[in-house]
């Protein structure tokens, strides 16, 4: 075999199961490069879950040592898990007991050196802190412990608070065989101190979320130290989703011109093999989901290219918060919506279609349309369905709350003209229907099912579609979503899963008639065009647009639509007002899997949503101040 | 007059309502002390509303002028109100517009010098940050602005992610008609660099939370470093809550002897008139409760010293929620328990019991004790009642469930033998009405009466009485509870308000029958002694203790009662069973009022559930490694 079959062979031997056979001959193979053959192990561990990372280290360091590595790499953290927020705050017996389980991984050690992230007691610290530490096990030891010497400061973790930065200067590299390796830790960059310690090749322990922007940096980081330095970087990084905040793997390997030479698939777990002295490494991606969606500097409706990553990311996130939390079945209402239409898509796809359940809970405002998609979704699908109307219950709790109205209207004046009482009602007789089937069967979560568009407008019931165990899409907004619809009927093996009418009706709660159209009312009615409403989210989001830069530039919805300043104006006053209402919602919302949002930290005081959020100008500052 | 009587009249003018008389007066007696006089401006901010803040800062300027202080001090950050948490990572518009409105308010300045807590952009720093800074406002203008140096890492809130520190050595003295006063911003120790700038008084600017352990390390803070450089430090603190948050006023003055010379009021708006320099300055407690409170190494029954304490945050914690964020109502459920009764009792007192409705919800389980002790207690409240069965929602919620039960169940074999549902009905049928009130009648907020015993065990129901808008009591735990009904029946203007029956039964839910006794559940039996319960919170939460710590000490409950060790481990075995579990129910828990808590950020990841709370040994952790 010439150099390119062996490469090859030996990637093939890795995408197969691992037995000793298998083994055996990477062994031999790998023999052709006679030091500084490298594994990345790109794991999916469970935060706090101690044991059970352990044992998924020690599995990958067997291994590696079966196979003649010189070195197996994990990502920072990985014996603990990251982020692990406030966990440590209270339970600090994971500091004392990662420390038990590393230095009983350190004992397997013969052969190959392991870099194994943790997290180091750092006693004289009040309130307690610890350090970001790779720990390096060698000969049955741990032979070295590199800290991290300065903390990033992330909006989307509190790790941080917890870990204090080592600010000593100490050696940062090891040698193996020859080769001389400096670590960096997590968002740590190279710098000149390291520098002058000569290493052939750095190496950075990380845990990088994937946001796109953040993963984006990271990557232009990374290559551009490669070039700078003239020296290969590796990036070991963690796979997997903890609670919302997604993991995508994409570990790289850049030479020394800050080329990508080899790269980890995505959103899976694995051993990347690589040598960057013989260019040993394979490319399972050309280019990332990250880097193909290029920064927009406009709103967009062209959602193509971010469609691959954002179904990943909620197929892992679906998957890791069922596994890691011991749920199995998920039970949804399907009301023929295109929200409780995407979640199922996506549970039958993360759990398997045996182990979801779909509810269609007609009301009598509920369309023959809709009852009849819900049904043929859940068909195509194959997914267990049922009918259970909500008509009883609504009956049983109007004419309760009617007496009760009654009482209260003779001690309160202040009774509304116009309700939402009657609409809530509905959504909320639904969420006992779902709350009840999630208490009487095992392992089963109901699924709320908002979107992000109207988690912004608080256009969802407390108790009602807000509640569930579980809210895949609350960070994906509508127009988005129709685009995701699309995207499935096209790439799902089972094409066009979903009845084109779901995609093609106008969304609508389905809680109330429109007294102007004597039919149901319709969503962009109630609140605003979707394209308009997503459009100020992403100005938010993104370029951290205030309402009057808004107010001042030209929207993709004014492109295709006339529409007068005032209306325009009464759009984003609505927006403003409905957003400050919403804060508290989305406080009490249950974990969301983060896919467009760089910060889940956006909550509260709620008491700030009294903030005025159109400003004011000098002179209108002056004149009430001059009021006073 | 003598100069006793002079400072008394100054003291009793101050207390009267603010009037051009009461102006005049104070401005002439003030003249008394020539040069020196200061006011500390203990303000409730409103976080994010700027305008509100400035006309409040503008009010006491005004006034501080009008009587003729050399100086008024007003907390750190307080234009815009502290926590802000996250607020301005989306909303940065509130920092350009805090300079603003500072710009407007250092106009009005003519003889006072005013110290004013702001954000200040800092602009080179992505994400966004400030400085945490204080303006000093002179002549018409900002004439100086001191910045935070070094920002401290507190659990408690998000903040400090935002704040920059500013490193620049720059002079922090500011100096008013011949005396030379130092600023340190919210906890800023005092350094040698300031000391060479040689101030004759210390000023601190901050805004110290509520929490016993806190405001007992600074007040000994401010009262080494007076005594240490002899030197008078003044300590001017926020008032009010913010969410959760509370914050006592408490602001003081330390004499060069570091002894307190002169205190504000605690929970109460104040302007304290002080003038070191001729002993000017009243003492409005000689010992706070976070005093008196002496830190208990054990954990103890005896709560009397903390009531005080206790009810004024909660109190304030109320009323500033619902003012700051509009709602004036509040509707509960009212089940003859000490929960719910706890709650109605604060909610009269917070809101007055015209704002305050009482529902009795009664099922089949109901005991007439129960019933007639909520009306009891509504009557001697007098807030409004009215009764309400919920055996109608109940039967027609049960109906429609079984069907779909036995649907399900042809398609899932994983049907619970005995479940929780119908005890869930019952709860969630509850919460229906209370949020039904809500939707039907303006600014009126359901209220989730859960206590913080329950919550950590997940003992309450999701949409059901874990659900609301506020949940008053979710940090005092159950024997603190009774302890504080008893206390209001003693303290409260109206003696014996709660009905001693409802102090003398043993708590149970009234959701299920006990097939043992043919009774309603204790919760105890289901649980475990609140009395063992509660300490277990306790030692967690006080001294950081682990499962292993516990098993091995005594407990109070151990001293009065004959427990065996399998007891124990069973009752501990448990507790970590189910907060494990509880965790995800506490995060979508609706605002609390931190009580007890030092930290209020302890839930994420909700993944983390699985990790071991007991540890392990060092032999086990090996024999696990070994045998894979």
């Amino acid at each position: 075999m010439n150099d390119a079959e062996i490469k090859e062979k030996i990637y093939k031997l890795t995408e197969q199961e691992i037995t000793s056979e298998t083994e055996a001959e990477l062994n031999k193979l790998l023999k052709t490069y006679p030091n500084g053959t490298i594994g990345i192990a790109q794991i999916n561990p469970i935060a706090g879950n101690l044991e059970y990372n352990t044992k998924k280290i020690v599995k990958y360091i067997k291994h590696a040592q079966n196979i003649g590595l010189d070195l197996i790499i994990f990502p920072q953290m990985a014996l603990t898990g990251f982020p692990l927020d406030d966990t440590t705050a209270k339970l600090h017996i994971l500091i004392e007991e990662n420390v038990k389980w590393l230095k009983q991984i350190a004992k397997i050690i013969t052969k190959t050196t392991a870099l194994v992230g943790f997290i180091e007691p750092c006693n004289n610290k009040t309130p307690e802190k610890y350090f970001n530490s790779i720990a390096v096990l060698k000969d049955g030891q741990i032979s070295k412990i590199i800290r991290q010497s300065s903390v990033y400061n992330n909006h989307n973790f509190n790790d941080y608070k917890y870990i204090e930065p080592y600010t000593t200067k100490t050696t940062r590299t090891i040698e193996i065989n020859g080769t001389k390796y400096a670590i960096l830790i997590g968002d740590e960059e190279y710098s000149e101190q390291i520098l002058k310690e000569n290493p052939d090749i750095i190496i950075n322990c990380s845990s990088t979320p994937a946001i796109v922007k953040e993963e984006r940096k990271k990557m232009k980081i990374l290559s551009n130290t490669a070039e700078k330095y003239s020296t290969p970087v590796i990036f070991a990084n963690q796979v997997g989703a903890i609670d919302g905040i997604s993991f995508s793997g994409s570990s790289r390997v850049f030479n020394s011109n800050g080329e990508v030479f080899a790269c980890a698939k995505q959103f899976e777990q694995q051993l990347l093999i690589c040598n960057p002295k013989f260019n040993l490494g394979k490319n399972y991606h050309q280019t990332y989901d990250f880097e193909k969606a290029e920064e927009n500097t406009y709103f967009s409706l062209d959602y193509e290219a971010d469609m691959e990553r954002t179904y990943k990311i909620l197929l892992q996130g679906i998957r890791d918060y069922f596994d890691k939390c011991g749920f199995r079945r998920a039970v949804l209402g399907l009301s023929g919506g295109l929200d409780s239409t995407i979640c199922a898509v996506l549970l039958a796809d993360a759990l398997g279609c045996e182990n979801v359940f779909g509810i269609s809970m007609p009301s009598k405002i509920t369309s023959q349309e809709s009852k009849s998609d819900a049904e043929q979704l859940a068909n195509n699908l194959g997914i267990h369905f049922t009918v259970a109307p909500i008509k009883d219950m609504f009956e049983t709790t109007n004419n309760c709350l009617q007496k009760i109205f009654k009482t209260a209207e003779d001690r309160w004046d202040c009774r509304y003209e116009h309700s939402y009482t009657s609409d809530n009602i509905q959504a909320r007789s639904r969420a006992m229907f779902l709350w009840g089937v999630s208490n009487e069967f095992a392992s089963c979560l109901p699924i709320a099912t908002s979107d992000k568009s109207e988690c912004y407008m608080g256009y969802a019931t407390i108790n009602g579609d807000m509640s569930g165990g579980f809210a895949p899409i609350a960070d994906i907004n509508k127009t988005k979503l129709f685009a995701l619809a699309k995207w499935l009927n096209k790439n799902r093996t089972v094409k066009n899963a979903i009845p084109e009418s779901i995609i093609q009706k106008r969304p609508g709660a389905e809680l109330a008639i429109n007294p102007k159209t004597g039919k149901p009312l319709i969503a962009e009615d109630a609140l605003m065009p979707y394209e308009f409403l997503d459009e100020v989210i992403w100005r938010i989001e993104n370029r951290k647009e205030q309402y009057n830069d808004m107010i001042n530039s030209e929207f993709l919805y004014e492109k295709n639509h006339t529409i007068s300043k005032e209306q325009k104006i009464e759009w984003l006053d609505k927006f403003y007002r409905r957003m400050a209402g919403a804060l508290y919602k989305k406080t009490i919302m249950p974990p969301i899997i983060l896919v467009d949002s760089e910060n889940s930290c956006d909550k509260r005081p709620i008491t700030s949503s009294k903030l005025n959020f159109k400003g004011h100008s000098e002179s209108e500052t002056g004149a009430i101040i001059s009021e006073l």
